[in-house]
């Protein structure tokens, strides 16, 4: 690749990073020489960024449709954009792992398409590569799931969490949804009489409770339906009610473990989260930042550097710069 | 209806109850004398009962498969017992009130197919009347979902519970896997140390844990799914793990709470579990015994007189002599 890259390296100066998501996607455009160069590279060459907006992933029956988006996002970069030559390409992905077939048997086509090496990951990698710019240590990404990945991008990959909302993604939106539905449906029940407000929230977002079922067990959704009943969770903890507070606090602490757990003694102890939840109040990240401080008390916190768009735009100056990003299937694809 | 009775007495003297369930159907054809009469009833009659089986009902994208099997079994009792002239049937069905779009329009057919008045009802209200033989009072009944009845069949209709495992049937098959299943996770992720043998139950059902979100999330039986493995969560409960003990103790527990919630003030104080859950062991039996005695100190807690397909028999007693049983969808039709 080293000879490849040097035989067009006038015209190959283009890096690519896509992020697709489950609800909307994005491809953005940088000049390779912007900020490149692993740790404190994302988000830095917003100023000559191109962006391109795409449809959200949709899930069916047969499946993701995260590939046939990612291959037209970059027809369209490379349609509007001929002057552009691409160095790298990375794409991170949102249920890649269980619900694209063979993410590796794509990326000849991809590559073949872009006209440049292509690395496929996880959304969970490109939001770590986001956050703490290439470097080592843990990142949690909480939005409609939760997961953490410990990972130094060559020998350690360590993933906790991130399995759904069925028996766990503790503490991300479809959890709090979840805890939310359960205390409405018990005030409903009279089994207990402490979450009137949850009861009504509910009842505005989806009806009466006899209706929930059928619009709930019929629907591929129904995580990102859940998730969306979380917003009222946290609308009612940042007004004080009792029993959504507790539900918030719950959460921060659950993904506190998450993250801890991805905290392999192999990496030095540098951890971020991100995601959505992380902007749904005090009630969430006080007790996120508690209970982190407490289960992982030798472990720093920091600001994430950026969000998954810019670790897509990281993971193609990796691949571009033919720096170590081993295949690690179920993490990154190569 | 009387006059119907009267004119045809001589001739319908026997009475039908039906049971649909997710894991099988059956009837019973009993004589209308043998043991009627309300209370004490149910059960009495097993010596001369026929008994009938059939497939158990399915749920699709088409909805439920119920109201075939009904009318298949039907069909098949008159074939095969042209003699027996039916006064009454009682049907009791799963999931009859959510996945049925609508159980009253098909009562006519089902009627004129028997040649006798029909009543039809969820399978919680012929759980009810095969426990309490037809008396007031409530009744939980718990297999893959959890859901308690407190009535007595005129005035007062109660329902707690019974709303799906996603965010409701506490206590039930389907919640005892999913506790299980998330105390699995968590040791395999190493989020938490204290659940080796649920895990090697786990891995040994489902196989490796990367294999369990495409077996769990692309089902539409997801509930039975994961309350197959409660099977497993009470096994290891009765050889003595910590956390299994602590799961299934917790589940007798909740039944409780739902249990209590519904003896309405307005019934009798009396109220009976039944369904396969209450055969798991003495770790959910002895806390559900000792928390329904601290949430409901008045209440009696009786032994079931019999099952869903006694009551279903009981229900067919009731409409043969015209006794008040009211249609009061989403309980009861008539």
């Amino acid at each position: 690749m080293s000879a490849i890259l040097q035989e067009t390296s006038k015209r190959a100066d283009w890096v690519l990073g896509i992020d697709i998501g489950g609800s909307g996607s994005r491809a953005a455009l940088e000049p390779v020489s912007g900020g490149a160069g692993g740790a404190g590279g994302a988000g830095a060459a917003v100023g000559t960024r191109h962006l391109f907006e795409a449809e959200p992933v949709s899930i069916s029956p047969n499946g993701s449709s995260a590939l046939p988006v990612i291959a037209s996002l970059i027809e369209r970069v490379r349609a509007e954009r001929p002057d552009a030559a691409l160095a790298g390409v990375g794409i991170g992905a949102t249920g890649l792992a269980s619900l694209v077939v063979s993410p590796a048997a794509s990326l000849a086509s991809l590559s073949a398409s872009a006209g440049a090496p292509v690395a496929l990951a996880i959304d969970a990698v490109t939001a770590h590569l986001g956050a703490l710019g290439g470097s080592a240590g843990a990142v949690v990404a909480v939005g409609t799931g939760s997961i953490a990945i410990g990972t130094d991008f060559r020998d350690v990959w360590r993933r906790v969490g991130g399995w759904g909302h069925l028996y766990d993604d503790r503490g991300s939106g479809a959890w709090i949804g979840i805890e939310g539905l359960k205390a409405a449906i018990q005030t409903h029940d009279g089994v207990t009489t402490d979450a009137p407000a949850l009861l009504s929230a509910a009842v505005s977002r989806f009806g009466p409770a006899p209706t929930w079922p059928s619009q709930l067990y019929t629907r591929d959704d129904r995580g990102a339906v859940l998730a969306g009943f979380a917003a009222d969770v946290a609308g009612l903890a940042s007004v004080g009610d009792d029993v959504a507070t507790r539900i918030m606090a719950t959460a921060g602490a659950l993904v506190a473990g998450t993250l801890a757990a991805a905290l392999d003694p192999a990496l030095p102890a540098r951890a971020a989260g991100v995601g959505g939840v992380f902007a749904s109040g005090a009630a969430f990240t006080a007790a996120f930042a508690e209970a982190f401080a407490r289960i992982a008390p030798d472990a720093t916190l920091v600001e994430p550097a950026g969000g998954p768009l810019d670790g897509a735009v990281e993971l193609a100056r990796l691949v571009a710069a033919d720096e170590v990003v081993a295949a690690h299937p179920p993490f990154i694809w190569r």
